[in-house]
């Protein structure tokens, strides 16, 4: 079988740096581009970021586009307080990398969308860890991709559990509540990894220590990254115990989807004031064949960290 | 094995007069009681009904107690307009049946719980189909009945779908938000049957239409007192085309757990006025092992349906 292509679209953080770790590592996958988005960081940061990353990692061959830096119902995004300070206001844990050598594509991230559904259709997978605006944006542009793209594995919503920005919506999706129920109620089939499951998939500085032991660049700077949001989650949910791989576990799920557990239901996501940003299953459509979303509700977290870690651990060792 | 000990907990309406059908066709359960609630009738109307249907059905070895008349959080209660249209106003579809030959028990409810942990111990399920009131009380009053009942399968709250009374809150859970809490947060295992399923399992007058044909007293009354609900959804569900078999549902699985797949996690239940009644996972016991709720997210309802009309029909055949 073919390697699966990857598409990630991020808006370059610390969890989503591990994401591009996660995919670049992968043994049955192909990074073939990321998407940037507006999010933990402003569009322009988040591809500088994944510029960065990608040149600690060795990854100079995948190319960085710009995507949308706002969602369609606002002019303009700002950063919020809480995600700056959760991954550093540079993103990346206020930790400083080398400027990067490369520069972001000329193409637009939409239209790599659709140039990338065209070229790869169903062997391609697309992994937006941010709000969907960059994805909503290709589907409305060129809706035929809906029937060539192989699958959607976001990081987003939460079903079972409370939202982390509003008891009702988590952070990604409330960033764009409009352009995530436009993507959640397409035919094209979306697997959604969320609070239910990212909450329970935990990493610690035990972890990170293996990372610092390696003496290698790679391996420092990812143990600095990634310790300065274990703190602050130790800080902000001190019940968890560790900090959560949200934007990896996505990854890990795209490229093996046997990790997690998944529930088959058509979702919606509101957008009225009192529940914005609240993924749910729509009543009007319980009884239909072939729902489009696929929930992880469960995760064999143990298996994933243990994948995780021997992913990146030998990528680190390898990028002196 | 032993048949399994049933008490169903009952605000007696429509689909708990299916419900008490069920639990009296069952072949591998015995009906040992039920206790009234308050909920779409007032507690005294809700163990009228059930006397009148357990006579209906040539059950009149079945006792029936009463309950709690309001939540511990308030001095009354008030039977909603939106449940008396429902329901009608007697709570069975404004059907006339016979003034029961019986009279409710001396013994509360909430002891007849109590007594029956410590008489049944494991081979007894308890199956609230209304507010959780009366099993919230016998476990204050008697805490070590936790550790005896075998289980309780409930019908209420929504976990993968909004609620029917707020986009948050099933009506059981939100008629006591608290006493819901303190069952779902308690040791004991409950397996919890909300409208993430009962919405999916349906009932038309294509099947009703079968137990009028028996020309039976039972199926006529049946059809009749169905039909009435079956009307009621045609109109405020149309999307639905059906009634709802809610607390039929619990009892089937009660009988049968293969016929639901489930979500095993444990759960809060909010009381906070902004998502009062809401069924959610509990963030901070997310890597607990052992979770004391079992959520049914996807149910075999056409393999439910032949059973419910299986055991049903053949009961009004057999009650002329």
């Amino acid at each position: 079988m073919a390697n699966k292509k990857l598409i990630l679209d991020l808006d370059t953080g610390v969890d989503d740096a591990m994401a591009i770790a996660y995919a670049v590592a992968a043994p049955n996958a192909d990074l073939v581009g990321i998407v940037s988005s507006y999010g933990n960081v402003v569009v322009e940061q988040a591809a500088k970021n994944s510029l960065k990353i990608l040149e600690l990692l060795g990854a100079t061959d995948v190319p960085v586009y710009i995507g949308e830096s706002h969602s369609e119902m606002t002019d303009h995004f700002d950063v919020m307080p809480v995600s700056a300070h959760i991954h550093g206001k540079n993103g990346i844990g206020e930790v400083d990398l080398p400027e990067p050598q490369r520069k972001p594509e000329k193409e637009s991230g939409v239209d790599f969308f659709i140039e990338a559904a065209r070229k790869w259709g169903k062997d391609l997978t697309i992994i937006p860890t941010g709000p969907l605006t960059n994805l909503a944006a290709a589907l409305k542009k060129d809706p035929e991709i809906a029937d060539l793209i192989g699958n959607v594995t976001l990081m987003g919503g939460a079903l079972t559990v409370p939202g982390n920005v509003t008891p009702f919506a988590e952070a990604n999706i409330q960033q764009d509540a409009e352009a995530a129920n436009y993507v959640f109620t397409n035919k094209l089939h979306d697997t959604m990894v969320g609070l239910d499951v990212t909450l329970r998939t935990l990493l610690t500085k035990k972890e990170t220590q293996q990372w610092r032991d390696l003496g290698t660049a790679a391996g420092e700077k990812f143990a600095d990254i990634v310790d300065y949001y274990i703190n602050i989650y130790d800080e902000m949910y001190p019940e968890l115990g560790g900090c959560s791989l949200h934007d990896p576990l996505a990854v890990g799920i795209a490229c093996d989807p046997s990790f997690a557990t998944t529930l088959d239901i058509d979702m919606v996501v509101n957008s009225d004031k009192e529940k914005y940003g609240r993924t749910i299953g729509d009543t009007a459509r319980l009884s239909d064949a072939n729902p489009s979303v696929s929930v992880a509700i469960q995760v064999e977290k143990d298996r994933y960290l243990a994948t995780f870690m021997e992913y990146l651990t030998t990528l680190f060792k390898n990028n002196k």
